[in-house]
């Protein structure tokens, strides 16, 4: 026997639809890039529905909003459901705006059922997690999470010029409340978003439990050889640095296979130096990023990326430099509250499976000071940061639907 | 009993050492661009040398020089010795300068010992050989072998915008014979050049019996596949078009292992798209180059090669567009004449090998119409198309010796 879903679909599809209409592209995408007038008006669309079902709201100084349904014990702290509003230039309807509308639908469908919660319950909608217009992304989460200093944050320069700080006291969004965890704190976060990965829709299964994010490990290899001419010197003459990038690669990849299937191991840029059709490469220069959502599994395949870059570049005559480029920890999403996840798609019959997250979001960040965890549903061909972003309104129920049996069970 | 060096190799060396003035770089290299002054003026020392010796001198219609001493029967066809004065921009000392200067000290060795062959014996200035200033190189041993028309070529336009016939003109190289080996027939032609690789110095042997130059294969391939989110993108659902490049430059690199020694194979171009750190790559774009001195070995390798992407295509998933963008069929050397240079190098007690040209050279354009072989001598470190271009004066001198015998033997 399972638990009837508890939300309006119809409602939050529409919401979501209203809310593509701001910032609409021609390719059926959204653009609201953060604090431009699109995304105000994006904020204000939901602030009005917040308002029109009687919620409170608050904006805190780095411009995160916060929108309340009051818990019985009013003074515990609240269950956040948060995500974000603001897009790529050409972004998508859902990422992020599936986690806040479904966060707004889940408090109208407490009402609806006229439950009340121990804990306070809130929307919070993070100021600047797409990182398109002002870099870095997840902004308001890092500073409210103390990953950034607000100071820090608030003196950002944009990519049209303009500062932070400024955006932010122009729309209003410089707000009252500390941008601070310990000032500010929350009995846990939960964000339910797309997965922007091909996993589920392979899977043919509708619901994710995201158990934590990967951690991640990028460097930086330089390669060096013998430039040569590709004439006139003999193969067992050459010292070719594109041929021993060839071996990194096929090593990176097959990295991947020796550590689990949760292993992602990819080469995004490869250049080769001098760029000629005739002259043997010289140099290259590559970027490798390993993922894990374990630690320990990453710091070995971090020792077998070094130990096998080393044996490449010896068997190949070349020298290589091998720097760290950036380094992310992998977090664990909160035991207790994955379980709830977990429980909540059981009792509403949806089939699910247990996920990594490999993408950034704001949970990444709240994960470090709260606890936290995250439900993802498909997307279609995994294809999102783009207009053509898409996926099916029973997803977006079945989703809202387990975030609502998450945060009940939190909350009560 | 060997025959002792017939030529003046002090003399030989003081005018390379006195052309490399002419146009000499801060870091000991000589920049004379074709059509310059700079080149202008190496050929007017190169003619008050031959002028003083008492030789005469012709320029044909696109600019080659021909200086002449007569043969006892001057009716018949001259032997030439042929190279070029030109150089790249930051060129050496001795890439094309050696074939002309020590054509010059063949001719005055031959005044020395009171030699009268029976055919005139000639050396042959060409024309802007490296194509740095006027594109593409060998022009003028080209228009000569009809590779080329005279009048595309005089309609070339430089890097700096001028007029290649312009240029002639300005220089008075238009000359009144015409460039054409119909019209101006030679018997042989000789070129010594330094290896511009690495082979007779690994080898440490001083002279190179050049038995033809290497068939060209030039291909450009696509690989697309799936551009996606290194993160959230599991490697079995993957196509990575940088993995499947990563592949191809390892089977490029073992084609020329599977068709002998002489087979040369490179990639001297990859790019990947869409050259993101985080992204997995959805295409690439290389170039690949494929060389052998026989033309069915090149076919096969071809054939190989076909094979060989197709097979790694389908295996990652991806899709491969492999397009022929340049062939030049393998120049096989005279044999009557190779056979002299060998014959005249082991006359003279000089250790040596057979070898094939990766590079291009004036002599592969005359071996088309006319009977041609070519000396190479070792230059440090296989380096040239540099200012560091090094060679031994010893080196200098055999190389002339060899090239005196073989003019010798075959315009007796």
């Amino acid at each position: 026997m399972t638990t009837p879903c508890p939300i309006n679909g119809e409602r939050l599809w529409r919401t979501l639809m209203e809310m593509a209409e701001i910032g609409a592209t021609e390719r059926g995408g959204s653009c609201r890039l953060a604090l431009t007038d699109a995304d105000r008006a994006g904020r204000e669309c939901f602030m009005a529905w917040a308002a029109e079902a009687g919620y409170s709201m608050r904006t805190d100084a780095i411009g995160n909003l916060w929108v309340r349904r009051p818990g019985s014990d009013d003074g515990l702290d609240p269950v956040v459901m948060g995500s974000h509003l603001d897009t790529q230039p050409t972004g998508g309807r859902f990422d992020g705006v599936l986690g806040v509308l479904a966060g707004l639908e889940v408090l109208r469908s407490l009402d609806d059922h006229g439950i009340t919660t121990r804990h306070p319950v809130e929307v919070a909608v993070w100021m600047n997690e797409e990182g398109s217009r002002f870099s870095p992304p997840m902004m308001g989460s890092g500073v409210w999470s103390g990953a950034f200093s607000a100071e820090e944050i608030l003196n950002k320069i944009g990519q049209d010029g303009a500062r932070l700080g400024d955006e932010l006291a122009r729309l209003g969004w410089d707000g009252d409340i500390p941008a601070d965890h310990r000032a500010n704190p929350k009995a846990a976060c939960f964000e339910l978003h797309i997965e922007q990965g091909p996993v589920l829709e392979d899977a043919g299964l509708p619901i994710g439990v995201v158990t934590g994010a990967q951690g991640q490990h990028w460097y930086e290899l330089t390669l060096t050889g013998q430039e040569a001419h590709a004439g006139p010197t003999p193969m067992r003459l050459r010292r070719d640095a594109l041929v021993g990038s060839a071996r990194v690669v096929e090593a990176v990849n097959a990295l991947a296979a020796d550590h689990g299937e949760n292993a992602c191991t990819t080469v995004g840029i490869l250049d080769v130096y001098p760029h000629s059709r005739n002259v043997i490469p010289g140099r290259a220069f590559l970027t490798i990023d390993l993922r894990h959502p374990d630690d320990d599994t990453l710091a070995a395949m971090d020792a077998d990326l070094r130990e096998r870059v080393e044996t490449i570049a010896a068997a190949a005559g070349l020298e290589a430099e091998l720097k760290d480029f950036w380094h992310f920890p992998a977090t664990p999403f909160a035991p207790e509250l994955v379980v709830r996840v977990r429980a909540g798609a059981e009792r509403l019959g949806y089939r699910q499976m247990d996920i990594v997250s490999g993408a950034g979001h704001d949970a990444v960040y709240t994960a470090k000071v709260c606890p936290t965890a995250m439900i993802f549903v498909p997307c279609e061909g995994g294809i999102s940061h783009n207009e053509a972003e898409n996926i099916e309104p029973e997803d977006a129920t079945r989703g809202a639907a387990v975030l609502y049996e998450a945060v009940k069970e939190t909350a009560v």
